[in-house]
């Protein structure tokens, strides 16, 4: 099992099938298939030695997908940068698992500069763009043409693939290492019993670098069918897109949808070429699904929970749950059931399965679990005990085996899709020389499904205000980890043993909704 | 990856779901895994210890597939039995791979006394069957009343799940070595492109034995759906089961196919509800073909091309191949294309890849290939070699990747779906005391696609008949491996190298037909 193997059989049996749509750039496989047999062989030539990190920090792109493919036929390990991380976030994942190659796009050339002042070793940039590479950079387009085409590296199975960095709840992000065998189970679990992909178009709106966007342009390479491509998420160009290039799948989250349905010219398009939608990362609200539905009603809605760590597929709520009896059983809000070849069990802290209906802690086996976090054997050994990763989310299981996700047992928000962990926004505003102590939250949020809420308690001795607090988060973390709203207390609530009592800040705000504030 | 996964999903998700139907008896997923669980403790008490052999002698039955899921439960390995076997066969494979514990079903008791006369180690019998157990057998209903449920043994990935024998060139058979990932694997390369299998009742027909029925029930394991189950084909019985248990999809052998569409009682039985019928094993004639088509109008027709090395999935030639357009073109007779996962190949005898419509030998490679061939170091070796299995098969591949085997480049005869090696039986026909040598070649025949051949020289002082010949074989080997028809020659035509000329001895057989005959 190895990554490339789909993108060789559809080179085999389909190389004038159409690989990648980007705007008005079409490839085929064949093209497609040359470029990446090229840019391998340029990678090596850097060197680059088989298991090497390379890295992309880019936008959405058929290059983005051309460069994934080509560090597995180099033989490197993929390392996708999330574009929405600060300098020193980047410089941590690239120093942490030694990344000595990165692909950069003209969005983020302003970085280039702190990154080389930074890293412990400056890596190579590849300017993953259309022009002239910018000065210090190599060109991706220039490599691929001076290089001849090389064979596949031949990596598969137990070898890494891919180190996808996931927020620490330590303050720093973890390398989630996944080997191709990770990855290709994962894809073939949600494979079997979908649709068939033959004939698919998908088109990837959420960001590539995400498990979940990942994971469906993987089974797309498996299957060797189509990928359509814009440079992030958009409303208006999602709508154009499907109904310019007939897309018959995509992957969003909630608050994407809402954004989607909510737009202006959404009804002026053509949007009947699509059949499925995905949605994952945060829960559907009734009132969204509702909308939803009304709004595209011949297309199966599945709701698909997962995590890196799973590389990243759990479990998968079918379209039928979504129509009127899924509606008003509540099954709509079901996290789906186990996927095929995946195992899933709630469990008690001492690890014993509770009875069904009993909250306790999601834990996950199957062929598609990572192998651990990279160069954090502590954290490995919490993650993955007695052969299950325990996924810190808590969840209820019914008689059928739908999973009702009831709260993240580990200190985590999700806004919009991402995950953040508190205990990493904390580290940074316990940093502002005027914070004596603080407490980071996750308040519900009508767009993002949950906000990030920072409660402060100053030094007696000290001032700051709101905007001063966010300011200082934003030098240091990503935008959407900064809080949103910042509360001065005098003391933090504190258990008998001294620990925050998170439970006491996160009720006023969670008062007549419909989840637990444990 | 373990192959008890999906039925212990099933029991989480839908344990009222039908698992099993044998002629007039159901039993729900609770009900099969009960079974299993306490079978399989039954077994380590006997005992069983992990990676040990486990054969299983018997026709079609549910117990079939209870017996081969509490193997895997308890941790062992299975040995499925060619049931056409003879005894010095079956002796043969459960001596040569250590099988201490036989299933027999009460059409196989006739065959107890002689194993246990003719085996190194006695094998423990257990008597897979409704009623009382015969003197020297266990009873399997009395071992799993008798016996508390455990804990599955926890075994997957790379351990061995299953020896399969098959013809060996040399004479003697070979047994297969396939893991839990082969097996896995190949199941989900097959079950992903294909429609998913939610709600699919299938009809074991073929013998569970062979590598294609057995993976088929896998993928319905995987999938926690129906298995309906009859002892062996049997047209009226085949077309009673479809009629009555609703049975959506089946797998067959075309002489299978052709008794199937012949029968008399055929256009008296609704058949509507079967969408899908696989075929494989040996080519389809376009008259065959034709009948089908015209008798199952709503069916989708596959011809699956593999072999037991493969576990067996190598390629598959879809539906829309078999309509008018398929006919027209000639591609009904290809093989199809490469599956998911499967990385086909046709190179010459350097291991070079050939020019698309050059004939070379069909090599393979993926997680579904197996791990080698039991105590068998050197034809390991030469089955595979610079990492891809060599299926002796000759074949020639289109500009879209399709497959069209023209020969088998290894010297064995495909007798209504059943593999037989010319080696094997030369080996027993030259032991004939009359015989001075002979050759043995698969000729054309109507109902079994080859029948088997052998020209025979006698020694000058010597004398033989037909009838002869072929009862010597009946005692040392399968039925369906004796010659058919025999032919008296005074001598062999040799090469210069004093190699028998096989093909000098098929063309007249031959003549007319679109099969080469090197």
């Amino acid at each position: 099992m190895y990554l490339t193997q789909g993108l060789q059989r559809a080179l085999q049996q389909s190389p004038g099938h159409v690989a990648t749509v980007f705007r008005g750039r079409r490839r085929s496989f064949a093209e497609f298939g040359e470029r990446v047999a090229r840019l391998a062989g340029a990678l090596r030539g850097l060197p680059l030695a088989p298991g090497d990190r390379v890295g992309v920090l880019a936008q959405n792109a058929d290059r983005w997908l051309e460069a994934m493919m080509a560090v597995w036929w180099a033989g490197g390990v993929l390392n996708p940068v999330n574009i929405r991380w600060s300098v020193p976030e980047i410089v941590y994942s690239l120093d942490d698992c030694d990344t000595r190659i990165l692909f950069v796009d003209d969005q983020h050339l302003h970085l280039v500069d702190g990154i080389r002042a930074k890293a412990l070793h400056a890596p190579i940039f590849i300017h993953l763009g259309d022009g002239p590479a910018p000065e210090g950079l190599l060109s991706c387009d220039g490599l691929i043409e001076a290089t001849a085409p090389v064979e596949d590296a031949g990596r598969g199975g137990a070898d890494l693939a891919c180190i996808m960095y996931t927020g620490g709840t330590t303050g720093f992000p973890k390398g989630v290492m996944q080997t191709h065998l990770n990855l290709w189970a994962s894809s073939l679990q949600r494979m079997a019993p979908a649709q068939p992909l033959t004939g698919s178009r998908v088109l990837h709106a959420a960001p590539l670098f995400h498990a979940g966007a990942m994971a469906r342009a993987l089974m797309q390479f498996i299957a060797g069918e189509t990928h359509v491509v814009i440079p992030a998420f958009d409303a208006l160009e999602v709508l154009q897109t499907i109904e310019r290039e007939a897309v018959t799948e995509t992957l969003l989250v909630p608050s994407m949808i809402q954004m989607l349905v909510d737009h202006p010219a959404f009804a002026e398009h053509d949007l009947r070429s699509l059949k499925c939608l995905i949605y994952g990362a945060s829960p559907m609200t009734a009132p969204v699904l509702e909308r939803m539905l009304a709004a595209l009603p011949g297309v199966d809605f599945f709701h698909s929970y997962g995590l890196t760590e799973a590389c990243p597929s759990v479990s998968s709520n079918p379209p039928e749950n979504h129509g009127a009896q899924g509606r008003a059983n509540g099954r709509f809000r079901s996290a789906g059931r186990a996927g095929i070849g995946v195992s899933v069990k709630i469990v008690d802290g001492d690890g014993h399965e509770v009875p069904r209906g009993t909250v306790g802690e999601v834990v996950v086996r199957g062929a598609n679990v990572m192998v651990g976090y990279w160069n954090k054997p502590a954290e490995t050994a919490q993650a993955l005990r007695e052969g299950w990763l325990h996924t810190g989310d808590g969840a209820t299981m019914d008689e059928d085996g739908y999973l009702f996700i009831v709260d993240r047992i580990k200190d985590m928000i999700v806004s919009g899709g991402e995950n953040v962990y508190s205990a990493e926004v904390e580290s940074v505003v316990a940093r502002h020389p005027a914070v004596l102590s603080c407490a980071v939250i996750g308040v519900p949020h009508e767009r993002w499904g949950e906000a990030v809420h920072a409660v402060v308690v100053l030094k007696s001795d000290a001032q700051a205000d709101v905007e001063g607090i966010r300011a200082f988060c934003r030098e240091h973390i990503a935008g959407y980890k900064c809080p949103k709203t910042v509360e001065f207390r005098d003391a933090l609530p504190l258990s008998a043993a001294g620990k925050v009592l998170k439970r006491d800040l996160r009720a006023p705000h969670w008062v007549g909704t419909a989840r637990a504030v444990n």
